[in-house]
């Protein structure tokens, strides 16, 4: 029999983030394809759009009117899920219907008044100033007695059930820790219990001995596949050095940041020559008052292509019922990723 | 202020079977929907099609011919995510990278050879069928020492990663046990340690009780919409008995497992009038050598839309990153599918 090759034969693997397992299949990446494809959008856009709620000037759904902004602009969602005046109460029938009010704060970040601008066409100053927005919500949201938990994210692309194509984020900030930091905590506080270190600190050493899940490293971050990774082209995005939240982060680490957000945007978008889709979000320590020294400040990108512009990878059936599966090795998307030009597109043609 | 009224106000709700929570925004239901819209399948398919791998006497992609079946029809995958003969192995450095081989089994079950047919057309007599080829894989894969848990699901419709419209479901069979029934074990297990009975026995007295999350009951089984879903009009089907394997089942049990099938799977194709998409599957106790006595038997069904035929649910930034969310309440969702007739659309007209 074969020697056991993690390139080659199926396998699981331990997320050590989030103490779950998935199932890698890297000989299933042959199988032919004759299902969904998804439609690709319009390249082409105005940069200003007279019907979108997010430009300048334009008047929202619920009737408020955006001012003249020309950097960033944020603004309560009007259509929040979570709202701060929510009336507090709990349910619980013999420990089975259990359920209990929860309250908070939906905002959106527009990145930039132009409409047709996406991160990897935006500028590095540009993207610094989306990076100080991202700053300055989580200390202003993070200080307040019913915010434990500030969630910054954004779904981009229609097939990551964004609904208008203007660059922009969002943020949940909530009274309770959502189950995904919650997971990280536990897995990262028993680290840092046994070793004294940040579990993503000695992550990235090794990660930066092996070299194989790397696709860029500036000065204060790197951004990898992660070992653990679920999404075909899934990436991590890490300082170097441990901190617990992005307010940490001094000038220089915030231009950084920008720039390997750039970058790494930029491979996105190259790999299959379209604007490409994701949900991507900042992982940060708990607002709930302790210290957390344990939590390594990170951000994950989720993106669903797997084969080209428009053929993505479903997590369905087994994956709902089972574990996490996926085809293509993180060390081949790395690869890819990593062989992949450092200009846009758009601007070589 | 308000009195906490769990269909009105924002709240989080507790699954009982894997320990999570979500969040559940009963007000946001109202919001505008300007994203992507799915493309809806064609209607008229033939009873046979030439190109399709599933049809009885086509040859398959691995270039297999299949019998000219006139049931059910089942085979080895020919592009399985999990084989039997895996070299075995492991990897693990500094806890942080950890790899384990994984060995087993993938299925295909056809359910019909018509092409052109669904669970939901299909006669009560050619669904216990599909039970019966259920029970007969559980049977035969559970008793391999190689395999410790039986994954049997189904994919429906191309917007759930299904490529070949032919009725069929899959099995996937393997070495350990996935995440999700692993979870549904540490629960049912301290529960049933702690009350001696299944945990969804007394979770069904209590639906039962309250009614208002009850889709459908028959002599033996009910479907409903789980205090906890996560989906629009995701549902559980429970079997009133507490077994803890579909081979189990009496033939009494099975028949009406095969009726409430059919009806639960009319209500779907008639909510939004097209053919329903979904992922379904068996939830059973793990086949490793232990009694599992704590296992209840159950089937979730986990379909992604939401409004219309064209509007789904997405689950992307907010839930990857912190919590499943959903807007319209599972009450809500339950009233809607009790509602609509018993009769599927195609044929009263
Ligand atoms: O096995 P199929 O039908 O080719 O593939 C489908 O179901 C699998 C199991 O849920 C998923 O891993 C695939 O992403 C999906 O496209
Ligand atoms: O808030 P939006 O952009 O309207 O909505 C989008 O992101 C939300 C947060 O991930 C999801 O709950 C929605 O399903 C999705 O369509």
């Amino acid at each position: 029999m074969a020697e056991f090759d993690i390139t080659e034969h199926p396998h699981r693997r331990y997320n050590a983030l989030t103490g779950e397992w998935l199932l890698v299949s890297p000989h299933r990446s042959k199988r032919p394809w004759q299902g969904q494809q998804e439609t690709t959008e319009p390249e082409q856009r105005p940069a200003y759009d007279s019907t979108c709620y997010l430009c300048p000037g334009n008047t929202r759904a619920g009737g408020a009117v955006n001012p003249p902004y020309t950097g960033t602009f944020v603004f309560d969602n009007d259509f929040a899920a979570l709202t701060a005046d929510a009336p507090v109460g709990t349910v619980n029938v013999g420990g089975l219907l259990r359920a209990e009010a929860e309250s908070g704060v939906g905002r959106v970040i527009c990145f930039s008044p132009r409409h047709n601008l996406t991160l990897p066409e935006m500028d590095e100053a540009a993207i610094r100033g989306v990076v100080d927005v991202w700053v300055e919500q989580f200390r202003e949201l993070g200080a307040r007695p019913d915010i434990n938990y500030v969630q910054i994210f954004e779904n981009k692309g229609q097939v990551m059930g964004c609904s208008n194509p203007h660059p922009h984020g969002q943020i949940w900030a909530q009274r309770t820790v959502p189950g995904e930091p919650a997971k990280e905590t536990v897995q990262q506080a028993a680290y840092f219990q046994e070793h004294g270190r940040s579990l993503l600190t000695d992550y990235l050493t090794l990660e930066l001995q092996e070299q194989q899940r790397v696709v860029l490293e500036n000065a204060h971050w790197v951004a990898l596949v992660p070992y653990w990774a679920v999404w075909p082209f899934e990436t991590l995005v890490l300082p170097r050095r441990h901190v617990t939240d992005i307010t940490q982060l001094s000038d220089e680490e915030k231009d950084a940041f920008a720039s390997i957000l750039q970058q790494l945007t930029i491979r996105y978008d190259n790999l299959f020559q379209i604007s490409f889709p994701y949900s991507a979000g900042l992982h940060q320590r708990p607002t709930d008052g302790q210290e957390h020294p344990e939590w390594h400040l990170h951000m994950h990108f989720y993106p669903p292509l797997l084969r080209s512009a428009t053929v993505r990878k479903f997590m369905v059936g087994y994956e709902m019922l089972g574990d996490p599966q996926r085809d293509i090795t993180p060390e081949a998307a790395a690869q890819r990723l990593r062989e992949l030009p450092a200009v846009h597109y758009k601007q070589t043609v």
